[in-house]
């Protein structure tokens, strides 16, 4: 499926397709004779439990082969229901010794945003690919020393960005150019949820970096350029608290508008407070919706009055086994940790614009 | 259907009826022999033509009785097609004299935004009750002298916010305040259509007033004001045109996010430049949204995974045959005059937000 949207995509757009750089490498790569790779998953929260857990299980190119966990008891249970040796084990002051650990190939770090850098470098020194769960980091600045650690290594990073592998999700982008549609004019993309346990470390500025903005806000900034198609080269924000006391430590709601070089906007909610989780794009011709839209799955929506079939699949499998295809061939992913720094590079800007009364801020150029 | 949703709303929000005013008196108000009264349409242009005529077909309460248009060929196509006395058919000029027409009780003003005033005045000097389409004036200010001038004459005012009278639009406000539901905390609401003809009036501000925001900017703050249930403190605006010289005079693009005084929050797109035309809301459990949410129908959504059926039916119909039984009850009409100053109101603090260069702006009080 992924496959044939690449091959289709990368026939549609050949005429961009050196401007698209990554993008377009990674569709024309081969995919033949993959050698499965082991992947070791760092941190074993909710995210690993109930969605990576399940992911391994329909991946093709990579298997689950260790953990690095704080928690040894839990650590041995992954290793027995996954059927990984104890010595693929690891807790976070061994771990740098994974480098000689010729089963694992890939470290996918599931950490607290803040904690994200210093393992993307720890497991690039350790010559390990690296996927890391969004938001890759928590400012530009951090995005661009993870990149640089992986580039010096000779690594591969990427970015936990599954809804790129999700067809319905892909479909409005697809759409994008194509002479039914034409090109995008605005998105509309909010994503957030009200957030639970008040003691979690989504609360804490020192472990999350900052508050749905980094969590959930990704979603919104990832939908807005994925539609657009461009990078932002502006953006307004604001921000709203209704509960200074829960949210002592980082944001609550916070609103922003995008504006693309080629005259497209975007307008985007993300909180903890309130759930919502919707795109819409507007395209010079007709339109697409998605609710749910940022989901695991299924994305359920309508383009152009044709309703998107619901479909059955992990998302993750999907982005886990691309990841492989793309370091077997040498090519970076569409979800690299570029996608990581170009997203971060709208969230400083979203803070400054907060910070400055709600102007209008330039969002830096990578 | 409407009458039942009424009771309905009346037994179930008893303790909010005072509160609630003009709305809890009309679902208290009886219904009984109602004499249907003659209607004259003020403007007969594309809404004119393409709804209105339409919905006197299925109107019980009244019926078109007059029209008044600078266009006496089509004016007495009116005549003979809906059936009404040439004597009925007024101009501009000798509109005042429709003070003693007693086939008339209605006048429904469907003309250029600016124009608006004028015309609800003389309607009202003239004796007759007014529907006038939205946005009711162009200024508070405006609204005020229209309300004014309505009680003044002794006569009712009402804005032709016909979505009032949808039941899927309705079902998402009836919700608010349900067990199952409990209190709205935010709304995203859009509103937008690529503009055509570049000479039309929408584009001049001597005769719109100002673009998108007036027009259909409206149905956004409808929405929050409607689904919300509040009215709001403060708004944060920005505009965006891409096209300067179509958009020379009046407004292309604009967001705003407004807040209520309970903490929920809105965030609003409307455009002549794409089409959007979406609303989401979030209860404290579970959300509703609606696309299209602001058509002529059918209203198609969601509302906590129960799908909302689409209905026909026309929604001015049931928004004239309500303003009759308000007439005959002696009630104000839940779509008064007062809500086209409330309106008004958001939309004189938006236009003070962009000037200000995106500022948080209070939004002054009734």
């Amino acid at each position: 499926m992924l496959r044939r949207d690449f091959i289709s995509l990368s026939t549609r757009t050949t005429g961009v397709a050196l401007a698209a750089g990554p993008l377009a490498s990674q569709m024309i790569a081969a995919t033949p004779g993959v050698k499965p790779m082991g992947t070791a998953l760092m941190g074993l929260g909710n995210y690993a439990t109930r969605q990576l857990a399940k992911a391994f299980k329909e991946t093709q190119n990579c298997h689950l082969a260790g953990v690095v966990s704080g928690d040894p008891e839990k650590a041995k249970r992954w290793s027995v229901e996954h059927g990984f040796a104890e010595s693929n084990i690891y807790n976070y002051d061994n771990f740098d010794s994974i480098a000689t650990n010729s089963d694992i190939d890939i470290v996918y770090i599931v950490l607290p945003n803040a904690m994200h850098l210093e393992f993307i470098e720890r497991a690039a020194k350790a010559g390990k690919h690296v996927i890391c769960e969004k938001p890759m980091t928590v400012t530009a600045e951090e995005s661009r020393r993870a990149i640089k650690a992986c580039r010096d290594a000779g690594v591969q990073l990427s970015v936990g960005y599954r809804l790129h592998f999700d067809p319905n999700y892909r479909a409005l982008m697809l759409a994008r150019g194509e002479p039914d549609f034409g090109d995008v004019r605005y998105v509309q993309a909010d994503m957030g949820f009200p957030i639970g346990d008040p003691t979690q470390w989504r609360l804490r500025k020192n472990l999350a970096g900052g508050g749905a903005m980094y969590d959930v806000g990704v979603y919104c900034t990832q939908s807005a350029r994925f539609f657009a198609g461009e990078e932002p080269i502006a953006v307004t924000a604001q921000e709203f608290k209704t509960d200074p006391m829960k949210f002592a430590e980082v944001d609550e709601t916070i609103m922003f508008q995008l504006e693309f070089p080629g005259g497209a906007t975007a307008n985007c909610t993300t909180t903890y407070a309130f759930r919502t989780n919707s795109v819409h794009v507007a395209y010079q011709k007709g339109w697409g919706a998605l609710s749910p839209a940022h989901s695991y799955g299924p994305i359920v929506g309508v383009l152009k009055d044709k309703q998107l079939a619901p479909r059955k699949f992990s998302q993750q499998a999907l982005q886990m086994d691309d990841f492989v295809r793309c370091i077997h061939a040498g090519v970076e992913s569409e979800v690299s940790g570029l996608e990581g720094l170009k997203d971060a590079l709208v969230v400083d800007a979203i803070y400054r614009s907060i910070a400055s009364g709600s102007k209008r801020t330039r969002v830096e150029p990578v």
